[in-house]
This record gives structure tokens, C-alpha cells and sequence, in this order.
């Protein structure tokens, strides 16, 4: 299998620190590096046994199952790239298959190679500090009697399915390596659960201040949570029509029985879908009714100004009036003009205030 | 059968107060107790008979129905969850049917397993107080001769339908349990006609103050009602690929003459479908119209201010002219400088009021 | 066939004042009471004869046609609801058809019921003293040698038919029941057209106030137009469907010369639709343009605002600064202090003036 | 043939003045007189011939085409009714192709009657005084070994497909009538680059003006462009099903080495509509680029006449409290008085500045 | 083959430059003279040799390919219209074919003539200094043992894959022609990742100053982005079909393990699309944001102005009140008006303070 990994003319490699101009013949990730050393975990289990191992490198033994056992490998790590085409040389994988794993830029996949299946799903993880999704690409390659997980690095998201594994009489134990890849689809997929409820509860907290306290904040927030929805989307999204193919497929890898399971997966990513879709309208009109907040503050300040302006400005005008110096102003050297002029003023306050009223201004 | 439960190992418990990580073995409802006491009401008749009978728990004789009988069992409440798995024991239903009847959080759903279809529908219920759209989930199970219909609570929507099966000669006692669940399923539709008949009532009350008298609330209003119309969507629009699923459905459960019953229910979920997918886009344009009003009041707003301001400042400037102390001003010691002033003033306001009117904003 | 009325179990009232929990056993309709009594209109017409005779009731002879004669049945009117029966009783007419008679809430629909096809339109009326479109439903009933039309009041639509019966030779003489149901039918389309242009001269008479003097009324029309044509599209784009399936229909009820004719009503139906959606966007895009122009608008109060304000207040402030009564003001009492202020006002006017004119403001 | 002009029953007649109600037996033309006598214009050509002919009517020799030859039949001008009348009797078409041929209102359309294919397709005339688009419409009529193109008017664009035939072997001459109707819609078909560049030249024009310097004007080109581009597409979106049924009619008149031609021209049309879909993104886009624009545009008045008020507005309330009359002010008596103040003016004035600048107002 | 260059008839000069009324028989490149003249190099290899040669015309011997060689012909610039001509002759390409590669806006495209798939792409260059997207057409013509490329200028974009052919061993050495069609359109592809991540760092650019500090210029490259992202859809979208085809195509010209090749490439594309699709709705929100935005500026600063007004414009009035001449206006000569006046100008401002507090302007 060499000779694949050496023809490997393939150069996708989206962050420029990575040349693009690379020699063939050799597989490359552009995982950043999350973990230092890859960590491989064996499991096989039938009805009777049950064995867990960790070990350093893939040995040519590895497709070596006892008869009636299935075998699950879980690969967590994938900057070691050779441990990657040593599983790719001993389970014979296409080198199209080894490359997709090894960029965690894909978008998820399903591919039939006839021996083997091939996923391609994302987990979602919710960063707190960076206020933000991130994800890790998990690769499942679902064969006859074994299933091959591959993480970008360790974590506790498949620990409830060992767990189960080892109750003897656990349904997990009773059947193919088909129901286990179900399993680990179905914990992927209940996982987005968790990211929409994320997503459903920001909204929440942005509609308290949207209309009654808009701030450049809230502005903020929403573009942040609509960038959010679309990039949530571009991983979810295809994982619909994923489960569709598993829902139907008629590969010998899947058996009869297993369709009803992968239809109720089916339900729950068009379940999730749906949600986000209404998300994605719901933060859409949000915008609209931040514009139309932030118009509705500006005209309660253009109010206030307009009144102020209004009522003082002409009584200003009267009074500087009479500021003016000119020698023959009646009205000035008249007993009654002030008393009169302070009348007047007061009517015109008034009449002002009247008219505000009936505009229902104030 | 108890093994399907023991087996159970989905955990989508949406409420995160529910744990996620739940060992296998157990049916949890997400119900919030809405029912303290799952009540059973066992209804069996056909053309000559009838019998309505309360039940406190699920026998093993359930599945004895009369030769030719029809039993209707209605069960009020979930959060019992040993009677919904006793149900699935006697007539043998699939662990993931349970599931669903029991996470309230389903969208509606339709799935032929051959001797049972199973559907799922949601009442919808217009809570007053809290002003939006509360839902009620209700799980239907059609068998040969039985329909099992399952509710979060007690309703008296179905009452009308026990109350024909009560008249001898009425068409329910005449016709199979197809014919029953038909009339369920028209009855939560025709339920869906006044949801509609309310957001068509929302919005007439949100038009009349939308263009006149724009306010902060008619924003509230127009956002609340997008929100529910979004989610109103969610309930009833996958109504319609259930129903013509029923429409064109080759179960055995399912009689030919049925098929005009079911072509009938799908024009009214698709016209219930087609007046929401209306007010929807009326609620979008109400948006940009109030954005527009608020704009307008804004602009009335700005011409009072400018046209008193336009009249008044000149007018003070020149006031506050002849205010100034200089000593050789020959205007103020002219005894035509009063007059002359005055008419100029006059004359000032005049040309603005001139200019406002033919710009037309007096 | 009292039997199918007794059974009919529907309740869809969508007007609140019908009861909905209504017992089995009657039509009701929702008309409200257009027409005191129902007019029954028959004509009967052959190549050689033609006969028109106006009835009271439906007699049980309604279905002896004479041989090779077409029988046209006009019926207008649906508040006498026992006349509705008697065509059920006497047509065999299936219970669902006659309640979509009656409820005149339908969406335009058609369906094949092998012995007669059914197919509901909408007639369109522009109310002008409402300013919005009045629907009238009209039902059409396809049998193999009569057609049936029940509308809701009379109307003169459909007599240029009749005057071209009556023509010895006329081409409706000539041909089938399926050809007269087609010249109801074009006719019913062609009156679309007088609505679409109704709704183009409405574009175009707000479309010139839009731009260059928007009023709170051009909004007020611009929303008003754009919900009648939401309630249009509701009356008008399922026709096409039901066009479409006329041209492609197998049934025996239409004979093959037919479907060209069918096909070239259905090319009217989509221009129709086509001219709508235009319209539709139209409208949506008149909604941006309102509020560009009211902000244009905005921006010319603004500027007269600002123009005023910003050469006259500096200039009122050194107004008042030399109104200030300090005793050592020497500007003051300097014979040249005068003239020079009144130049540097000019001065400071001009300076105004010219960084206004770089702008662009005047 | 006369009885299917007498039959004719259909009326369209969109424009009000045509009365709707029209006695049955005769064809209308809602054209507007732009040719006063219709021009005809006869080409017949094989591989040695050519010969071109003006006559005044339509021949009953007109379908006596010499064995091997094609004859191209031009009618310039649809108002002389009894031309086209004709025409429909000599080749035997069907009375609803005659109407469409006289109602200018057509969208395009194809249709096969077997004996001859019914293509209606809109030249597009840019009309520089009107700015505007005008349509004519183009009816080509395709039968076995004749070509009738029918026109609004005489125009010059079929003009160098004539000197083509003219030529003794230019391909034309060579291939038969299909490839004459080829070369045809290609022609018109090309003429619609030039549509779509004009277009592309408005948007540009609009572009410069767009965001530097927006005006009411600018508005008025958008939405005039806007609706433009709705009518254009009306135009032309139909063609592209027109031209993907000729490339894979399977008609007899049409040769199978025509298809790759068909090909071709159906990607013109579909580059052609994917830039006026391009366009009217754009130009949608340029209503909210308007918009912000203009709110651009009022932020910077409003920061001329906030920065000039709030600087003068308080110095000019200090020069109004020292031009009070009190008796008992002792900083008017103060020979500092008036050098102090000057001071405290100039530093209110710096510090309004400085916040100004901080805030980069200025 | 002259006779097809002599009757080609078309005429698409979408420049106006080029005349639309062309006299047939002569093949038109609408090129900019890229490149002075047409460079053209041959490549011929097969398991064990090598050749790389360059040409200056096409020869007749061009045909003559080794036996089991692989022949890849590499044309650079399309000015010199003959040496296409000749191409067209000696591989006997359908007139069609040549036209689309001498006329550079064609879409992207894809067709099988049965001997030769013709292919036609678009390499998207970021020109810097125009801040846009060049586009470069590249022609491949698929033969069953030969490739033909037809670029618009030299570059260096294939060099890789020339780089590899050298290597004795290989991929490109061992397999077809198809192969290296595969490995060709796979280049230009993985180029298109570049496209996307420019347009990905320009919007965050954006972004930056979308919220925060919005220009005028800012809204300038928002507008820009959406007509690139417009154009780069234009080029990039129908790619996607082109790749589906020949993953799917049954041509023999393409061997049946290339299939996952080119779903390989098609997962790419669609990625690709994917993004840009995400793209295009960001840069639709940011209109929407920078709109937003603006207003929330216009906000701050109409609270400054009302602030300084409200609070200066009713003192300005009480100081211009006892600035006024009037004789008998007793607070002016009592010796507590001037101190009591100055408590009350306190008060007013503090009280105006407390309500601009309390509303949270200050």
C-alpha cells in the first residue's frame, strides 16, 4: 500500500502555512496539535467476552478477529500519520479514505466502498471562553466484523457506550458491528441536542434587551449568533442526508433490522434541522427589530429635543426682543409690558404643551 | 418484553435537568406532571354494542377484543411510565414507539411497522395568559382493531367523537378502527383552523395601530407573533406529509374507501399550511411597514423642530443684534429703527412660513 | 342517500359564530345570506335543440337526459340546503363534495371521482368601495352527459355561454359536456386577467407618489396592496395545479381533443401567476424604496435645519457676547468696534456659506 | 377552414378598450397599429435556387413548394386580421395558434401540433427616449419544408440570415428548414447579450452614485432598473424550457444532428438568465446599499450641526448671563471680569473640541 | 474541415468592439491580446519514456500518437485563431467547440461528443491591485488517448503535474489519459480553496469595523464583496454539475475506477459552494449590521445635541429674560434676584441631569 500514500497527489491544504505546491508521496494532516501522541484503544466483544486494550502502534495482526467478535479500534490523535497508514495499509482503505481523515476540513460524508463504510460526522463543542462552536472531526469506517473510530483527539463522548459494552448481557454485546456504529452516530447526533438548546437560550437572553434596551452590544451579539447558526449549519446540515443513505442503504454491511434504528436517528437530525432553520429566521428578524428599536429610541430623543426646542426657542426670541437697545420702545417704558410680556410667554408655553398633547408627544 | 425496555439506550432528555448520561434499562418521560394519575378509559363496540369502561392498570387481557369489536383505549398521562411500557408489552410495540410517546418533544411524526401504525400529532392550545401557543402531544396507535390513542392529559376534545359512537346507527359503529383514527386525526386538524382563525386575528390587531400609531408594544406584538408563527410551523407542517402518507398508504390497516377520507383531511392541512406560510410573509412586511411609520413619525418630528427653529433663530439673532452695548449704532438711536425692525422680523417669518408651504411641510 | 347526509360527521365552521361541536346529521353552509333563494336554472341542448328552463326544487327527473343531449344545471344560491341534498341524492355525489359546496373556505380544488370529476374556482370581484377583492366560489361538477354549476349568488358571468348556445352551430352545440366545462372554466381564467390588471394600475398609481412624495398614505396603500395580493395568490395559484391536471387527465370524461384547449388555458393560468409573482416583488421592493425615500426626505429637513442653525448660531453668539454688560468691554466702546463686527458676521455668514455650497447641501 | 375563425370563442383582450364580451366568429388583434399593411415576404431556396418575392396576400398556391426546396414565408404587421386568417387556412393550423399569434400578450411558448411546431418568442428593443425596454413578440411557425415567421413589424434583424442564403453554399442553403428555424432563434436569442449588457451598463452607472454621492435620482434609476429587469426576465426566463424541448424534441421536423445546435443555444440562454439573476441580486442589494448611504450621508449633517450647537449653545448661554440687567453682579463690575470669561469661554470651546476629536467626530 | 470554419454563422461579440452583423466563415476570438503569441508544447509519455517538446504550429502528424503513449497538448494563448482552427481539423472537433474555446465568457460547461469530452473551467485569479477576481478560461478536451488544454495565457498552474509525469514511477505514468484530465481539473479546483479563503479574511476584515466603527468606506467593500462573491458563483456554482456528470458518465473515454476519483472532487466543489454560499448570507446580514450600526451612531450623537440643548436652551431663555430692558421688572433691582437666579439655573440643570440619568442617555 505504499505506493498509494507515494502517488498521493493530493494538496488541499487550506491553511497557507502549508505549502501547496507539495511533492506526491507523502500524507500530510492539518490538524494543529491537539494531541501530542496518538492513543489507540482496542475493544472486542462478543456474546461471552469481552476485552479492553491499549497499544501503541497497529500491528499486522490487527485484522485478525476472533470468529463471531467484533472489534472496535479507537484512534485518538491523528498527528502521527503513520499510525494512520498503517490502519489504511492493514484494513486495505483507499487512499482517498486515509486523506479525508487526516483533513479535518471536510464536511460530513457517507462513502460505500463495498468492504467497508466510511462516515465522516462532526462533534460539536460549545467553548465558554471563546464564546463560540468548535469541532472535531470523527471519522467512523464500519466493516464486517469491526468499526475504526478516528478523533482529533480524547475525549469521554464514547465512554457511556464502553460502559455498556461491558454489561454481559448489554444489547450492544448481543449484536453486529453495524448496531455499534449506530450507537456512536446516535451519541454524536443527541449531542447536537446540546447545541441547540446553546443556541435556543441565546436567543433568550438577546430578546430581554432587544427591543425594550437595544445597545451596540446586542447588535453585537445577534451577528455573532448568526454566524454561529451558519457555520452549526454547514456541519449539521449534510449528517440529514447521511442518515438517509444508512436509513436506506442496501449494503450487506447493514442489516434489515438496523433500519428502523437509523430511521429514528433520521427523525432527530430532521428534528434539529427544523430547529436551527427557525432559529436562523427568528435571528434574521431580529435584526429588523434591532433597526426598528434603535429608530423608536432615536424618535423618544428627537422628542425631547423637539419639545424643549420648540417651548423655549420662541419665548427665547421674545425675550432677547426686548433685550434690544432701541430708544423708542414703548412697550419697555410701559407700566404693564412686563407683567403683560410674562402673560404672554405663559400662553405660548401653553399652547405649545397643548399642542404636544393632542400629538401625544408627552 | 421487558428486555426492550432493559435495552433502551437512547438518552434525549432536551431538559437538562434530566441526565444525559443514563444508564440503560429505563423509559424516562420529559413530561412535567402535568397529570398526577395516568387515567385509561377502554371503549369497545361495534354495530350492535357498546361499552365504555375507567381502568386503573393495563391487563394482559386487553388484547382480547371481540371478534368483530373495535376497542378504543384512551390513556391520559405519561408520567406513569410503567402503564405506557405495560401497553408496549401487551401489544407488543417497539422500544423506540415508547421512547417517542413518552419524550414530548417530538415533532409530528408517522411510522408503519407493519401490524401497527403509529403517528404522532400535537393539539395546539392558545394559553390567554401567557399569550402564545402552548402544545399537547398525542400519540396514536392503529391497529387491526384497536386504535390506542395516548395524551400528556385529560382533554375533552375527543368527546364529541365517543358521543357518536354512543348513537346505535352513527357511521363510527358501522365502519373499522381506520375509520376511528381518521376521526381523531380530523378532529386535532379542524382544532388547527382556529390556531389559524387567532394569528389572522393578531395580526388585524396589530394593523390597525401599525401604520397610524406606531408604538414600542406593536413591535413586541409583530416579534411575539413571528416567534409563534415559526413555531406553529414546526407543529404543522409535517402534518402534511403524514397525511398524505395516510392518503396513499398500502397498509392492510388502511381500507380503500378510507383513501377519499384521508385525500380530504390533506386539503385542509394544506390549507391551514397555505394561510400560516400567508401570515407569515404578512408579518414580515409588517416589520419593514413599521420600521417605515416609525420613520415618518421621525420625519414629522424633525419638520416641527425645523420649521420653528428655521423661523426663530434669524429672528433671535437679529434681536440679539440690537441687544449689543456698541456705542455708535445709528439703527437703535433712529427713531424708525423700532418700526423698521419689526417689519423686517415680519417679513423674515413670512418668506419661511412662504418657503415651508411650498415645500408642503405646513 | 339521507344516509351519507345523517352521517356526515365534519364540523368545520371557521366563522366562530357556527358551533363547532355540532351533531352529525346536517349540511350547514357557511354563506352567509348572499342569496334569499336559490335559483335553479336547466338547460338542455343538443345539436339540433336547445332548452332553458328555470325550476323551483331538483326533481327526482333530473337525471333523464335525453339521449345524446348535454344537460347544463346552474344552481345559484347555497342557503337552501336541502336543494344542495337533492343534487347529492339525485348525482350520487359523494357526502365530502357536498360539504365542499357548502363551506365556501375552500382553496381551489379538483378531483376525480371516476363518475364525475369536481373541481371548485374562485371568481374574483374588485370591490371598489372596500378597495379589495371579494372571492366568490364557484363549483363545477363534470359528469358524462351534464354539468353542474353551483354558485354562491347569481351572476351574468357565465351568459355569454348561454347566448352561444343558443346559436344553432355555435361550437359548444357541437361538442360534449367536457367542452362546456371547459368555456366555464377559460371564462372563470379570463376574468384573472381584469385582476391582474386592476393590481398593475394600482402599482402604477402609488408608484408615482412613491418616490418623490411619500405620504403616510403611499405606505398605507403599499401594504394594503400587498396583502391583497398574498389573498390573490391564495384564490389563484392552485388553479394551475388543477389546469394541469385537466390537460393530463386519463379520465374518460374528457375527450382527447380537449387537452389542447386545456393546455392553452393553462398557458393563461401561468401568465397569470408569472404577472403575479412579479408583482409580489414588485410591492416587497416598494416597501425599501418608501423608506430610502423617507429618509431622503429626511435628510433635506435636516440639512434646511442645519443650514439655519450652524450659520446663525455662532453669529447669535457674538450677538449676545456684545450684549454683555461688563464695564471694560473696550471693542465696545470703540467707534470702529461696530463696523468691524458687522463685517466679521459677514465674513463668518460667507465662510458658512461656501463650506455648505463644497458639501453640496445647497 | 372558415369555421374555426367563426368558432373562435375565446376572449382576451387585455386592454380595456377591446370589449371582453365579444360575439363569437371572429379573430382580434389587441395589437396597436404600428404597421399600418402588413409586408409578405417570400424566400424559397434549395441547394441551387434562390429566389426572395414581396406579395400582397397569402395564395392558395402558397403551400405548392417545389419538391426539395424550403420556403421561407416573412409577415411583417398583424393588424390586417384576414393575412393571418389566411395563413391559418392555407397550412391547416389550429384556431388557438392563430389567436396567439394576434395577442401580443404571449410569454413565450413552444408547441407541438405534429405537422408543424408553434414557437412564440419577444425580440427586446431598448428604448433609449423612454429608457425602457419594449418587447415585439415573434411567431415562428416550423413545419416540414417551410419556415413562417410572423413580426409586430418589419424590422431588419432577420436581414443578414437572408444574405446568408443568399449566398450559393453558405450552410444555410445546405441543411434543411429545421436549421433555417435554428438560425433564427439563435438571432434573436443573440440579441439578448445585448439586453443583458445594458443591464450590466446601468448598474454600473448607478454604481459611481451609489455610495459617494446618493440622490433622489439615484433611488428612481433603482427601482426603475428593478422593474426592468422583472419585465426582462418575464421575457426570457420561458425561453430556456423552449429551447431544452427543442434540444430534446423528438419530433420529426426537427433532425437529430440539429440537437448539438439546440445545445448550444440553450447554453446561451442559460448564461443569459444566470446574469439577470446575478443582476437582480445586485440590484437588490443596492436598495439597502441606498439606504445606508443615505443614513450615511445624515450622520455627517447631523455632526455639523451637533458639533457646531454644542460648542455654541453653552458659550452663547454665558454671553446671555452677562447680558443680564441684575443691579448686583459683581463679575460685570470686576475689571477681570471680562478677560476671565474670554478665558473660560475659549477652554469650554478646547474641551468640546477635544471630546469632538476623541470621539472622531472631526 | 474549411467548410465548418466557412459556415459558422455565429455571432456572440459581447464586446461591443467586435461587430454583431459579422459575414460568415471566419472564427473570432474575443480575447484581449494576453498573449502576443500562442505557445504550444506537447507532452508525450507512457510507462517507460518521456518527451516534452515545444512547437510552434500544429502538424499534420499530431494524430500520429505512439501506441499505449499518452499525448497531452498544452495550448497557450488564443489570438492566433488558426493554430485553433487547425486543432479543430486535426482532431476533428465540432465547429461548436472551437467557437466556445476562442470566446472566453463561456460558463463553465461540460460535453461528450462521443470521440472527445469537451470541458470548459475557470481559474480565478485575486488581481491585488484591482482588489477583484480575474478570470482565466481553461479549455480540456479529453480524448481516448489524449488531452488537449487550452489556456487564455501561459502559466504555471499545471507545472506540479508536469513535475510529476516526470517521475518515472508515478501515478500519472501508470494510468490514462482520463487520469490526467482527473489531475488537471482537480488543480484548478483546489485552487478555487484560495478564492474562499480570500473571501473568508475579507470578511473578517469587515467585520472588524462592521460594528464598532462604521465608514462609508466601510459599506463600500461590503457592496464590493457581494458583486465578487456574485461573480465567483457565476464561475464556480455550475462546476458542480460538470463534476457530477463525470462522476456518473458512462463515456468510455472514462475508465470505472475514476469514479470515486470524481466523487472526491465533488465532495470539494461542493464544500466549496458550500461556503460561499455561507458567505453570501453573511455578507447579506452585514448590510443589514452596518445599517444598524449607523443608526446607533446617529443615536450618540442626537443624545449629545439633545443633552446640550435641553439643558443650555431653557437657562439661555431665563438669561435672556432678565437681560430684557423692561423699566419696572422688580427681581432685576432686588439684591437677592441675582444669587436666588443663580440657585435656580443650578436646579434646572440638575434636574436635567437626573432625567437624562434616569433614561440612561448620560
Amino acid at each position: 500500500m505504499l505506493k498509494v500514500i507515494n502517488n498521493n497527489e493530493k494538496k488541499k491544504y487550506l491553511k497557507k502555512s502549508k505549502k501547496v505546491g507539495l511533492p506526491p508521496g507523502s500524507l500530510v494532516t492539518n490538524a494543529e496539535k491537539k494531541t501530542e501522541h496518538t492513543k489507540i484503544k482496542i475493544i472486542d466483544y462478543d456474546k461471552e467476552s469481552f476485552n479492553i486494550e491499549n497499544v501503541l502502534k497497529i500491528e499486522k495482526s490487527i485484522m485478525n478477529i476472533g470468529k463471531g467478535k467484533i472489534r472496535w479500534i479507537i484512534i485518538d490523535g491523528i498527528t502521527q500519520v503513520d499510525i494512520i497508514k498503517d490502519v489504511g495499509n492493514q484494513f486495505n482503505l483507499h487512499s482517498l479514505v486515509l486523506e479525508d481523515i487526516l483533513n479535518t476540513n471536510q464536511t460530513p460524508k457517507f462513502e460505500d466502498y463495498g468492504d467497508y463504510i466510511f462516515i465522516v460526522l462532526k462533534k460539536l463543542l460549545w467553548d465558554k471562553n471563546k464564546n463560540k462552536f468548535e469541532t472535531e472531526q470523527i471519522s467512523i469506517i464500519l466493516g464486517e466484523n469491526y468499526v475504526i473510530v478516528i478523533r482529533e483527539q480524547e475525549s469521554t463522548i464514547f465512554d457511556p457506550i464502553i460502559d455498556r459494552i461491558i454489561i454481559p448481557k448489554g444489547r450492544v454485546r448481543l449484536m453486529g458491528a453495524d448496531y455499534l456504529a449506530y450507537t456512536l452516530i446516535d451519541i454524536i447526533i443527541d449531542n447536537y441536542f446540546i447545541v441547540q438548546e446553546i443556541v435556543g437560550e441565546s436567543i433568550e437572553e438577546i430578546e430581554d434587551s432587544l427591543i425594550e434596551d437595544p445597545q451596540s452590544e446586542t447588535l453585537h451579539s445577534i451577528y455573532k449568533l448568526k454566524r454561529s447558526t451558519l457555520e452549526l449549519r454547514k456541519s449539521i446540515w449534510p449528517v440529514r442526508e447521511i442518515i438517509n443513505k444508512l436509513q436506506r442503504e442496501e449494503s450487506q454491511l447493514i442489516s434489515d433490522n438496523m433500519h428502523i434504528y437509523f430511521r429514528d436517528i433520521y427523525d432527530h437530525i430532521f428534528r434539529i434541522n427544523d430547529s436551527l432553520q427557525n432559529y436562523r429566521e427568528i435571528i434574521s428578524g431580529m435584526l429588523d427589530v434591532y433597526l426598528s428599536s434603535i429608530s423608536n429610541k432615536m424618535n423618544d430623543i428627537m422628542k425631547v429635543l423637539t419639545i424643549i426646542s420648540t417651548i423655549f426657542i420662541p419665548l427665547s426670541f421674545i425675550a432677547g426682543f426686548y433685550g434690544m437697545n432701541f430708544i423708542n420702545m414703548p412697550e419697555i417704558s410701559s407700566p404693564f409690558g412686563y407683567p403683560l410680556l410674562i402673560l404672554l410667554m405663559i400662553m405660548i408655553a401653553f399652547i405649545m404643551v397643548l399642542y404636544f398633547l393632542r400629538k401625544k408627544w408627552i
